[in-house]
């Protein structure tokens, strides 16, 4: 008897003419059905953000690889959710996949990022989910030297699965070649400079959002960071849960002028 | 010699116009200094979202109780980014609160809030970050029975800190009296029929993004959802570092197939 495919729910947040999620598709073709919704344009730091006040739009693309490619007029989240309830036939996906990213979403970045957060909702929604993101923002990036690992991830994760409340934050270096693969905490990082005033013609003042990232702990060699700047895939499992069970503890004993119980 | 007094960054993601905005700025204008920057309109949702590719509109809309309310056009992250960077006038704040939001933001609703937004770009800065929120979405909703606790919380937090990388996450049940209060872990919960169709004048399918939570664990006393059920005051100590340590740990051993080291 043959075995059923398994079927991938693809998203990110570049927008469905990237052409991350076009070398995506490619790769991850052979090992299962793809079901694509991405956003109709970038939607860059849109973190875990759905659409509570606007209505959304749906609209079939094209046809790339043989898969039908959808785009929402919303957030990546929005693509998520709209393409398990409207999209999926029936089916429940056996995976979610984010990405690839053009840019690195390590350290903080996983917090802010668009593709965390297509990644962030499968996982929510007990699906094994995983994001990948190239430390490259270029709209001509070369993806080609992801696909081997690329590949190898996915058919891990078809085939085991991951814990409930856990995906994975994979981000590759911008090389031709890797070192290898390091399984990684979050590095501690810092944005700064993030404010650029500017003047319109018209004479009032508008601002753009920028900024310089910071490593605050570069010596640290178990770090998203520290892998990346040093030739190496990193794997960050990352959680849905972030109780700090530790301060919890504290808390109970140390906030007692709240009475707490 | 007189100290000097504290400064608190105040946003929120109901508006610059919302009761909850006003009341915390009533419940904590007699501890500290207040500067007061939240998003234009509504931006429910926005979790922690940021505006890579949009300009942005800065304009001081009133005085309440003295204090300067600004707007920024951008997302609930955003107008603290743009405070801390514009409107400081070289101070850095001594707290961040985000709040009070009109609606819960328990569980995994802690992902998609932009109230949450708020404490945890304060918390990415390094400065001792607090989220209220009442579980009452009206535009009326009633803040009184939450100030003697908004008071203490913030009483506690400008006089002791918190820790590195640490934020409070504060659910408040919609009650005049609360039995208490609990610290909480997140509880495990899921969203299901999340999309509405709708079909516009023109003909053409269009989506509400609603939907109906679960709490996936209802006999679990030590959850926020446990505690905002039974009429307790619910503090989650929510960490940025989202790394799943044990889950590293076994997957250094465990996916050698990657040759990772």
């Amino acid at each position: 008897m043959e075995k059923k495919r398994p079927l991938i729910l693809i998203s990110n947040d570049d927008g469905y003419h990237s052409k991350g999620l076009r070398s995506l598709i490619e790769m991850v073709s052979p090992l299962a059905d793809l079901l694509v919704c991405a956003p109709e344009s970038a939607r860059s730091g849109f973190s875990c953000a759905f659409s509570a006040v606007e209505p959304l739009r749906l609209k079939l693309r094209r046809r790339w690889e043989g898969v039908d490619v959808w785009s929402c007029s919303g957030t990546p989240v929005d693509c998520v959710k709209i393409a398990l309830d409207r999209l999926c036939g029936g089916r429940r996906p056996d995976m979610v996949i984010g990405g690839i990213n053009h840019g690195d979403n390590a350290s903080v970045n996983s917090h802010y990022s668009g593709t965390m957060g297509v990644t962030m909702e499968g996982c929510m929604k007990y699906i094994p989910s995983v994001a990948f993101s190239l430390c490259d923002h270029s709209d001509d990036a070369d993806f080609a030297p992801l696909a081997p690992f690329v590949r190898s991830i996915t058919e891990r994760v078809l085939g085991e699965g991951l814990p409930r409340g856990v995906c994975l934050n994979v981000n590759f270096p911008r090389l031709k070649e890797f070192k290898g693969v390091r399984i990684c905490r979050m590095a501690r990082g810092t944005w700064g400079n993030e404010v650029v005033r500017c003047v319109h013609p018209h004479g009032y003042d508008y601002y753009w959002m920028t900024g310089e990232y910071t490593n605050d702990e570069p010596d640290a060699d178990d770090t998203d960071n520290w892998a990346l700047t040093n030739g190496y895939v990193a794997i960050t499992p990352t959680q849905v849960d972030v109780t700090d069970y530790g301060m919890m503890e504290r808390m109970k004993s140390e906030w007692t002028f709240l009475n707490v119980m």
